[in-house]
């Protein structure tokens, strides 16, 4: 049985405490706001708990911007203290503790359940006891484990912003073109679904399509013509340019 | 019973051909190549047919640039005549015959089959009757129709570039990013998957999340310092620009 003390009230905070409390393994012993005296009062209550009441580990689920000071409060508490994000490297908790990171690689947010089984999920750690706890707790949820170094993790961090941020950003341009002409953005969610499945099968290299690919120079500016927005119009250019790019030696 | 001839060897016309021919309802008359004398022959031919053996229409189905010359020589068929293009206007049709458009919004590569039920083929005609029959052509093999202006399909293709084209190359430029840092790519697609399912519940403005959307320009200076590639930067600039730009008010 792994038990955990989750600090922080975020959407990961939230996923991780309503997953954890439903599996087999773990022992979530409590989630803590990081605010206020929540986590001192923790520790000097802990104090008197029994050894089987001690947390096995520390799960800090808070803002980039807020892990150093968290991880400070924690700071000699002789347990292993974990971060949970993707772009902060592991050398930010204090070095007193030993140290490790437990990355889930998901959008979440809590309007939409997670199936964390197929979450994949990021660990690092200084040794190797805890690099093996923390695979083992991640287990109890997904079957999807890494092992990462901080440098690729904050690569994949990068990666994550693209293929999910901005992906999003473009739908919504595509959303917005809709309502400008009056047609419902339902009519191009079949075609969004496609592009995405069609990497399964084909690596994106391969799966690329369009006036871009084609060096279509004709399309490129009429489409550039037709569109209002400005900073639509810039986001047309860049991609196509780097489209232009990645194929020109093949053109 | 609709009686077809389909004109081009392209992704669309291969689709085509392949879902008229197993379909209830159409009878595919003939699959012509555009090149050479295959349309001529085929009007010569035709000539001698019976009446049975006459299309109810003429779908071509090849390049934007070849389809003014290719239905040229379709000219006074008297016959229906419609195009599957995307961008190009039903104008660009001879206007001796009856004109109208075919378009399924779908992106068709050979490797893969298409589930037509769920593509969306947006129609247009002049004639009301011709209107109906493309409804009526299209309800054999999709359950999603739309009538749309040359005006509106015009303005689908270029938010199809987006959601599309687009799209993917953002998940390449992911790729790349994690072949760079030798984690494999498999890692990011549970993120991909959810990024799609989540504007199932969600408007894409809604499901807006990241660095720019938050105006964390910490974090956004940090990962553009962290971009190698130039074509990468102009991309990461543009979107988080035109985010930024689209929550300023929130802010």
């Amino acid at each position: 049985m792994i038990k955990v003390t989750l600090i922080g009230t975020g959407n990961v905070s939230w996923h991780l405490e309503n997953i954890f409390s439903k599996t087999v393994g773990v022992q979530l012993l409590e989630v803590l706001s990081s605010r206020g005296a929540a986590i001192s009062n923790y520790l000097k209550a802990r104090q008197n708990f029994a050894k089987n009441d001690q947390p096995d580990l520390y799960i800090i689920a808070v803002s980039d911007d807020a892990i150093r000071s968290v991880s400070r409060q924690l700071k000699n508490s002789e347990k292993l203290i974990v971060h949970t994000s993707g772009s902060v490297s592991m050398d930010i908790l204090p070095d007193e503790n030993r140290r490790g990171i437990f990355y889930p690689l998901q959008t979440f947010s809590k309007e939409r359940e997670i199936d964390f089984q197929s979450v994949p999920i990021c660990i690092e750690a200084q040794e190797v006891n805890d690099e093996r706890l923390l695979k083992e707790l991640a287990a109890t949820i997904t079957k999807s484990i890494y092992e990462v170094t901080s440098a690729q993790r904050k690569s994949l961090h990068l990666a994550a912003v693209f293929v999910n941020n901005f992906t999003n950003h473009i739908y919504q341009i595509g959303n917005e073109l809709c309502n400008q002409n009056e047609v419902p953005f339902a009519i191009l969610k079949p075609l969004i679904s496609e592009t995405v499945r069609k990497i399964e099968s084909l690596p994106p290299f391969e799966a690329q399509t369009g006036p871009a690919r084609r060096n279509d120079r004709k399309t490129i500016e009429a489409q550039l013509a037709q569109l209002e927005n400005k900073n639509h119009k810039e986001i047309y250019k860049a991609i196509t340019e780097s489209i232009l790019k990645t194929y020109e030696e093949e053109l």
